[in-house]
């Protein structure tokens, strides 16, 4: 089942909750009117509303690798702000403040209910399922702070979308980058370190995680740099393609 | 003016906003019935209930010299969830993940209304006031991750309160923190590497900050390790006192 969220076009504001049958969706929620829309006369918005998301460094092998750091032993885990959260189509605003911009795809598990303290074996039954993922970062930035907050944390650096696959397996799903249409990332989930099972059950043991709430599981090899008018696109086997552009922030 | 968010003892569910005149409680906010309250009579929650908590590392020159860290050229910015928060006299849960818990006394600004790219001298008109906040680190793991945010992000990490002092200059206000009773931490925010306007102004380039969300903005010299079964106060000039029990992981 694909869960969308999404504005009409025309009249009504706010948001509504549908599921996605092909190119029809049916709208639900509690008092709702159940109508139908067709894809393309609404604008999808990001999937869920996350209070926050906790995203997890060096997940892959082989990036781990690219970026010269040693295999870690325990998932390392930041968090990017929700004011940074974009949904598909949404542009990607470049910072003034870095000269150095890089797409990173990533697989994003939405949180189904309230988890707190949950085992790898219970973790499944609070993931309400999964989407595309862009963990936009300014490298420049993540060097100099040392702390990843600033670097990941500007607004529009969390795209994702385009909508939340409830019935997929996520132990062997293709993660790949596209700039202008060209590949720059292709791994498999295969690949992680951490499996999503693992990682719920650890940030849980942390942090109490609520409904929409994403963690996002880490980007395989070959991250790099974007610039002012390219699109990159972030695609997941099984799930769908999540495609954003990038502007100048004195365009914005 | 001092604004406090409480449950009264008895009674309605859910929170209520008021205004503190020495020991009675004025209800504020739109629909309700302007009752008053006694302070001895209700339970005090977190002043604010921010989408994020955005803390700054090393503000203090006495600090960053016990850390043995330079002094920074921009604010170090970092994330504190909000599944974090706690209020006064709430407990703070001591992690079995960590062998070292320590306070750090911070003097907190609350924002008033939306900041996006905000500049220093307009800043002001964005703050709605000022709390304490202790800003809870487990310092081995902050050590061992390099990143903060496990070690300063575990459910009950962010003590904040009493309430908001709206009518205070923050330029010199007493930051001490005690445990026990007894003094650990005295200094002055007059002693601060970069002040709340400057801050405020700086993060908002970064990401919007909405009504409610908090900045933290640095904790001074003299910060060291709690026990299970310690009280913690901190104590802002000015403001008020915020105090919390310190309990085991296994009796929470």
């Amino acid at each position: 089942m694909r869960l969308v969220r999404f504005r009409p076009e025309k009249g009504e504001k706010g948001s509504i909750y549908g599921i996605l049958h092909g190119e029809e969706i049916l709208e639900i929620g509690e008092g709702r009117k159940e109508r139908t829309f067709r894809i393309e006369d609404v604008t999808l918005l990001p999937p869920s509303t996350p209070s926050k998301i906790v995203a997890v460094g060096l997940n892959y092998r082989d990036h781990a690798e690219e970026m010269g750091k040693p295999i870690p032993e325990e998932p390392l885990i930041f968090i990017k702000p929700s004011s940074a959260v974009i949904g598909p189509g949404d542009e990607i605003v470049y910072p003034r403040a870095s000269k150095r911009v890089d797409y990173e795809a990533e697989l994003a598990l939405v949180v189904g209910k309230r988890a707190r303290r949950v085992s790898p074996e219970e973790a499944g039954d609070y993931i309400l399922g999964y989407t595309c993922f862009n963990d936009v970062t300014a490298r420049d930035l993540q060097r100099k702070d040392v702390q990843y907050t600033r670097a990941k944390g500007f607004d529009t650096f969390a795209p994702m979308g385009p909508w939340i696959e409830t019935e997929i397996d996520p132990s062997d799903l293709l993660v790949e980058s596209y700039v202008n249409g060209e590949r720059r990332q292709s791994s498999s989930t295969a690949n992680m370190i951490f499996d999503v099972y693992y990682l719920l059950s650890f940030v849980s043991h942390v942090m109490t995680l609520f409904p929409g709430d994403v963690i996002a599981t880490g980007t395989p090899s070959g991250v790099g740099p974007v610039a002012v008018g390219d699109e990159v696109e972030i695609r997941i086997g099984g799930i769908g393609s999540l495609v954003n552009r990038i502007v100048a922030e004195e365009n914005h």
